[in-house]
């Protein structure tokens, strides 16, 4: 990541932790704003990345050991003179590209964004999607979206599915329920088979897990148990 | 886009602003820290959303209206009861869902994320894949980052999702389901905040339709009738 002519540290802090969070490491920086970007220090976690950061006074000498350079724009009002991609579309070509070599990602000014002649160095431009209306990102906000996308599966793989609730289970659940509907007098004794279908596909379309169905089966058990066994009932407890 | 006990004011405008360059235009707060969230102007162009940003004194009243609540975690060393999947993974689903209806997205405070009681509210959980070494990142970047996956191509058109029951259904559904199961005796009268909590997971766990909600509602009421409303007990009938 090459951040151009940044004025506000606390961007540099906020794109230091994007890095961070993503697996960026290598942070330059071109013209900052003020005496030391290194003040930049407030982003939770990102010290290292800061520390790290090396400071350049040209766009050239900080891309120089790059293989391919990318500029970022907000694609306003100005005329390109590059290939210009949306980040969703062109990630899956730069993911190769980033397996293959050094890839500088170009972020200019809070005010202004890259100039053209910033530009000038880059081989190809990309643009986060945005609205019309209201293009232009805040910087920090523009590092994470990029980065998040083309970091994107170079992380941790995926979590398994949620599992579910064997069908047995379901069934006797199905069942219990049946019995706690009659004894409750929201359904009749003896239930005719449209009934106890209505209910078995309510029970199904709840996509319980294991513990849910067990769980539900457990206060079903407790409600039903209690509508059979009145407190003025002591018979066979 | 909610924002829960956000404390620095500069993080909400940076919400918003994201949600100005992405098309998402309704904002919640719930307990901001500090005098007024109204304060937080200073992101570029994104003043129309603040301005018509809502203030809520809790999670239940700001997501009533909602089909679904969604969670944003780092999933840092704690115990979860929900369903977790990764942004990207989870993108496609949750656009269908945004085409059909309120979808909210939770954002927790600075330091300490969503707690347990505020993922109650939640239906499902998110994560944006992150480095183990630094997963939580800052919250302008995370909320611009979970825009920018959720809005993309929301200009192609989709399939009709599942209708959801509202949040405002759910609420009532787990009441009487902790009332009934205090009645059955599942539950002990008064039961404590932790038990509610895992009550009201179970029940948005379920992703209920309205007339699910409806139909379980109504069973549960009879039971409960059943179960407070002894044969021998004529009393007010």
């Amino acid at each position: 990541v090459v951040l151009v002519s940044t004025r506000n540290p606390l961007n540099i802090g906020t794109a230091a932790r994007a890095m961070s969070n993503f697996g960026v490491t290598r942070l330059r920086v071109v013209n900052p704003y003020g005496p030391s970007f290194r003040e930049a220090r407030s982003a939770v976690g990102a010290s290292p990345i800061l520390e790290s950061a090396e400071a350049f006074s040209s766009i050239a000498d900080a891309v120089a050991d790059c293989q391919l350079v990318i500029g970022t724009t907000a694609a306003q009002n100005r005329e390109l003179h590059h290939p210009l991609r949306r980040l969703d579309e062109a990630a899956p070509d730069l993911r190769k590209e980033l397996a293959g070599g050094n890839v500088a990602l170009l972020f200019g000014s809070e005010k202004r964004g890259l100039s053209n002649a910033d530009l000038s160095h880059c081989h190809c431009l990309l643009h986060i999607p945005t609205r019309d209306g209201h293009r232009s990102m805040n910087l920090g906000q523009a590092v994470a979206v990029c980065l998040y996308e083309l970091a994107r599966d170079l992380q941790t793989p995926t979590v398994d599915p949620t599992p579910r609730a064997q069908v047995s289970e379901l069934e006797r659940l199905t069942a219990v329920l049946l019995e706690s509907l009659e004894a409750g007098g929201y359904l009749e004794p003896q239930a005719n088979s449209v009934i106890n279908e209505k209910i078995r596909r309510l029970v199904f379309r709840l996509n319980l897990s294991p513990e849910d169905a067990d769980l539900l089966l457990g206060m079903l058990r407790k409600m039903l148990w209690k509508m059979t066994h009145p407190p003025g009932d002591h018979g066979n407890d």
